[in-house]
Parts: C-alpha cells; structure tokens; sequence
C-alpha cells in the first residue's frame, strides 16, 4: 500500500496546513518570527489506515509505507532493532543495530527520499558523525551526491566512518555549518538533511522515519509507562510520541508513555526552555563528551513533547552517563556516551511513579566515542606466572 | 519447545559419537592424529523437529532453539540480520546488524550457553577482535568472568571495544596465545570458546549458531544457487552449509547452494588443502590487512564444505576486497576489508554457472579496520570561493 501522506501542517497551529511536497525546510512559514521558528509535521489520512499494519512482527520501515512520506529512495533495511531486555520492567531499544548503527537511518531514508522525490541534484547535512554518516549511505544508495558539512574535531574514527560511503566531507568550525549549509541549498539547489533554522525545526519528514520506534515498542509490549531518550534537539524525543499519539487516535489503544529527554546537563536548553516556560532557548553548552547530543538551542518539538506527555526534560552530567554505559557494557551492550543518558535518566528518576514496564532508547555504538582508540592495550609479560598474577590483581581468583 | 541436541559425532566418521556434554573442545578423541585434528559436530533428533519452525518470519537465536545446543546464557537479540540486494539476484546478508555488530554473536550464543551449562567458572577466548569482544558480551550478559588473549597489533579502535565489556584482556604475541590458552583451561577451569588444536577445531557447538543464517536466508529467498562467505578457519563457511544440509535432511527443500570459500590469497591455507586433497595444511601466511581472515592453517569443516557443496575455495588479493568494500561502500554498506572478501569471490567467479540468486555474507562493519581514525579529516578554507573550488575539484558540478 502506498503512502497516506496528505500534506504538512504547522506544530504551533494545526489548522494551519501546506501541501505535502515541497517538504518545508525552514519550518512554518505562518508561525514563525524571528526569534523562533516553529517546525511543521506530515499529516496522513488517519481513516484510511489499515488496523492490520500493527498486528504483524516487526520488519523494515517498507512495512509502515502507508504511515509514512513516500519512500522514493531505496532502504538498507533500517529499522525493526530489537527490545532487549535489562532487568524486570526494564527494555533497551537498540537502534546500534540499524545498517550504519544508528537511529539516524530511520530518518535519512525519510528524508533521502523526500530529496529523491523533488529531484534535488543532492543532498547536504551539518553534522557531528552519526547523521552524516547514514545521510552519506542512504545518497550513496539513491545514487544522489551527499555533502557532509563535519566539524573540525571529530573523532578519527568517525571520521573515517562518514568519508566511508564517498560523500564530500568539507570540516568545518561549529558555527561556519549553519551559514554554508544554506548556501549550498540557495546557489547549488542540495536538499538539505538537517536543520537550517535559528532554533531548531530540522526536515519536516524527518521525524516520522522515529515514530515506527513507537510501533516496533507497542508491538512488542504494549504502551509502556514511560520512554526515556537520548536528546540533542529533540527529533527523536518527538518523533517516538507522534508514533504512541498515532497509535492512540488509530483507536489501537488508549494509553500514551511520558517522555523522558535526556540532555547533558552541560548544555540542556530544553530543559531550561520547559523551565521557563519557553518555545525555544538559546544558551552557550559547556564541555560534556556527549558531543552527539551537545546542543545550545533547542526546538519547539520537544517543548512540546514533555508538556503534552506528561514526561519531564533531565539533565544528566557526564560521570551520571559513564555509569549507565558501564552498566549497560557490563551487560553486553556498549552504547556512545550520549546513547547512555536515556539508562543515566532512569536511574536518576527511579521507580517514581512507574505503572508499567518503561523503554530506554540506545541510539548507537561505543565505536562513536571520543576515547576509542586513543589508549593502545597495555602489553603484557606472557609467562603463566605474570599472567596469573595479573588476573589474580584484577580480582578474578 | 527445548533443544533436540542429542550428542556428538565426529565429522570424519558420523559413526563415531559422544554424549552431549561435555563439548568436545579439542575435537574427535577418537580420529585425531599428531598431524591433524578432526572436529565433532552436533547431531539432533531430527525427526522431531516441527517444521512449522520454518514458516514464521526470522526472529533472534531463540526461534531456532530446537535444532540449537540448550541456549543456557541469556541473549542479545542476536540473528535475525536483514538481507539487502545489492542489484538483480545478487544479496547481501548483514552480520554488522548483530548485538556486537558481527556474525561471531551467533557463536557466541552457543559456546557461552555450553560454559553455563556444565558450570564453568569463566570462559577465555583468543581473538584478534570480533570474536574476542562478543566472547566478552555475551560473557557479562552471563555473569561469567571472561579472559581475552589478544595480540599486540590490536588495532586501537578494536582494542577499546574488546576492553569495553570488562573482560580480562591480554595482548600477547601470536604464537603464544594457543599455550597460554591451554594453560588457562587446564589450571582455571576456564571453557575454551576458540580454537586449542594445532589444526582447526574450535569449539563443537559454534558452527551451530552460523547455520541459522541459513534458515534465514531459506526463510526470505529460498535456497540460493551459490553462498560466498569469508573464511578464516571455515567456521562460519561449514555453518551456513551445516544449516542448508538440515534444511534437505528435513526435506524442505531438495536442493543445496555451492559454498564458496573467501581467503586473503596472502594465506589461503584451505585453497591449498582443496587443491591438494589434505584435510588441513600448515603454511606461512603474508601481509595482508583483512587480518581478521587471515590464518596459518585451515580446518577440516572448510574442506568437505567446498568438497560436499560442489563449490570452490577461493584466494583473493587485498586489491580485490579493496574494490569489492568500495563497491559496498558507495551503496550504503561499509564493512571491514575481511567481509569484503566475499564480494570480491562473486566478482572473480563472475555469472558462470549461475542458476539462481547468489548471497555474499558480509561479517563485520568498517570500524574494525586497521586504518580506521588513522588521518583526521582534511580541513578546509570555509569561505564560499574555496569550498566551491574544492567540490568543483571533486567533480560535483
């Protein structure tokens, strides 16, 4: 079944609508002033969507086409990441299983389609490694030319990981993206792939390829009581709550989860703007190695989230998320430090209020670190009387 | 439904057969030599396998627990990888989707179960990365202790990896890993979940996490005509074709896909072992950078595989993984140079003798590669004339 996509439709005022393509870019024209831009949404033709979409075992994100933007550029089969189970009540969505291991596929497939669509000469992303990274493989699978906008100090690893898939990686200062980004889409006509606004609206399609999380999760397990996720400008924080709000008007249930965000508490400007009651902020981020989700403006999405869900924004410091990573790599899953915040909110809040199981988003892998590689493995002396030594020292007899 | 495993058998002589446990880690007692040693593999009761199992959409290990060893350890959601077309009738099967982001969780599954099963205080494993870190997860997901003898050319990304579960971790050289291994077993305790003889048993129960990619693949597209696999010691190569053998024995299908063995021509100690009609031969390998293939001698499961499927083995030079990764890469799919070697065989091989669809298993992602995070990014001049230059150079406009 194709896509029930009906147009787009402003986040500040739903009565406001626009057709479905061109996707809107810069946000609502309508609604937005020059402090604040506010971001728009796709709307589908709700009536019309088969109920038996949500009784299938999970696959790719072609089994959710008619809930989605059309999907004109071929997958990579991203999505469908399993639930993995931490202890009772307690489930790890691991999006690290997605085709360039982050959640970010979900969204590039949206949007690399929504350039294919337009016939756009190619596509142009500001970002930091993992979003630049899935942009590259998802245009290198559509056959459209991909520039990366980098800063200067990514990681090498990452490094290596974004110039894999042949895109243009061009590394600049943090705050030279924003300006060539929207050159490159006014003079060369690239479609743009990540935000280009003052405060955040990010692609108006971006966010539907996160909300098939919310169907994977209901699946699975039903509505859980809460979702705690890993937020730098809140693309996924929304995302999965459109899904659990869409899930609720299809009349497949009643309930809807809070939703937790989780920034570092070095930056955090979402949970300064719910504080103050705000639409969007602006503040100057300190040092934090969650560089994924290091962020000094956020956007209306998540205002919006927290409030209507009934959830909280958080704010966690660095040595509260190396304790959730090393929790979940003590059980076998290593996650980039930014990925551990949603673990790192859980513990923070506690069994507060929980009715029901709750659901932490891993957004992708420990290889995304700062710190990889940067420490060779100490050597050691091979004879059997070291050796012993050296695991009785490290506790293990 | 539990485990149908009913025992052992070697695999030089399916007459001659052991109990179960405990897994046979040295291979057949009974049909190994000075020379060379024979393997054991796991028998079922197969008449009692429900085929039903086939008929459902390929989830995680724990679907196939019947025609499994007894999966003691908990899992990760392993398995369960999608199968992306990489152009007409040609797929790739991706194990970079598992919970340590390679085909060694499959194993891992199983040989870590085995450790639990009879009670083993801790398990140690000899790896130079992907095995060696999912020994590690899937060890703390258990609660066992987990010792890696790594060598001393880790690279360091793989290195932090390795460390990150917090397993025992000690590099040493080479040739000193087998000694010090056997010492940790017969002094420890420890279970072996990698190789101890001089040639290639590894442990009984591992090919029979592999062979799920078969049913999985059986479950999507049928039986292909040709499957090529990167081949090491052949574990993973006689797995998949263990797993389409039962799939005839079971009388699903009638037909079986010819094995191709992958190997970095710089070894090929199966290739040489095919040719010459040994069941194992030692050699010195040469450089080469897909490191993760890359082994002195071979096993016997590699010889009847290529022997029993008709197939072939296969030498590929680094130049050919090379343009085989790139072809990958510029479609979306960036794996390490070792699992480009499958590509790289269907591309020597060509169409000739093609009768169906043919499957390339790629292992493991780009990040495990040695030149990973080797060269920061090139910076750039972020003034408009310069970046116009420089993706004008690039042969963008």
């Amino acid at each position: 079944m194709s896509s029930l996509a009906n147009g787009q439709r402003s986040l500040f005022d739903a009565s406001i609508r626009y057709p479905l393509t061109p996707p809107l870019t810069r946000g609502c024209p309508e609604t937005s002033t020059e402090e604040i831009a506010y971001p728009v949404e796709v709307d589908y033709d709700y009536g019309r969507v088969p109920r038996e979409l949500f009784a299938q075992q999970p696959g790719d994100l072609d089994q959710w086409a008619p809930i989605l933007p059309p999907l004109v550029a071929p997958g990579l089969g991203e999505g469908g990441t399993p639930l993995i189970q931490l202890e009772d009540g307690v489930f790890v969505k691991d999006e690290s299983r997605n085709p360039t291991w982050s959640h970010k596929d979900r969204i590039n497939r949206c949007t690399v389609s929504a350039a294919a669509a337009i016939g756009a000469p190619g596509v142009v992303v500001a970002s930091s490694g993992n979003h630049g990274a899935s942009a590259a493989a998802f245009a290198a699978r559509a056959g459209l030319p991909c520039i990366v906008l980098a800063t200067a100090d990514t990681p090498p690893a990452v490094g290596s990981f974004v110039s894999a898939y042949g895109a243009h990686v061009l590394p600049v200062a943090k705050e030279e993206r924003r300006p060539l980004m929207r050159r490159i889409v006014d003079e060369l006509g690239f479609h743009p792939l990540s935000n280009l606004t003052e405060t955040h609206t990010g692609h108006a399609y971006g966010p539907e390829g996160y909300k098939t999380i919310a169907y994977e999760i209901f699946s699975e397990i039903g509505v859980p009581s809460a979702v705690y996720v890993p937020t730098g400008y809140g693309e996924l924080l929304f995302g999965v709550w459109k899904g659990f709000t869409e899930l609720r008007l299809l009349g497949l249930t009643e309930r809807a989860p809070r939703m937790f965000s989780c920034e570092p508490a070095a930056g955090a400007p979402l949970a300064r703007a719910v504080a103050q009651g705000l639409p969007a902020v602006h503040l100057k981020a300190g040092p934090t190695d969650a560089y994924a989700i290091d962020c000094d403006f956020n956007g209306y999405r998540g205002v919006i989230t927290v409030r209507d869900s009934g959830g909280a924004a958080l704010s966690l410091t660095d040595d509260e998320m190396r304790a959730a990573q090393r929790e979940l790599s003590r059980t076998g899953l290593w996650y980039e430090l930014s990925s551990a915040s949603s673990l790192a909110g859980l513990r923070q809040v506690g069994e507060r209020d929980r009715t029901g199981p709750v659901v932490c988003i891993a957004t992708s892998s420990g290889f995304k670190d700062t710190g990889v590689g940067a420490r060779p493995l100490d050597p050691v002396d091979p004879t059997w009387d070291s050796v012993l030594r050296r695991l009785k020292a490290a506790g293990l007899r």
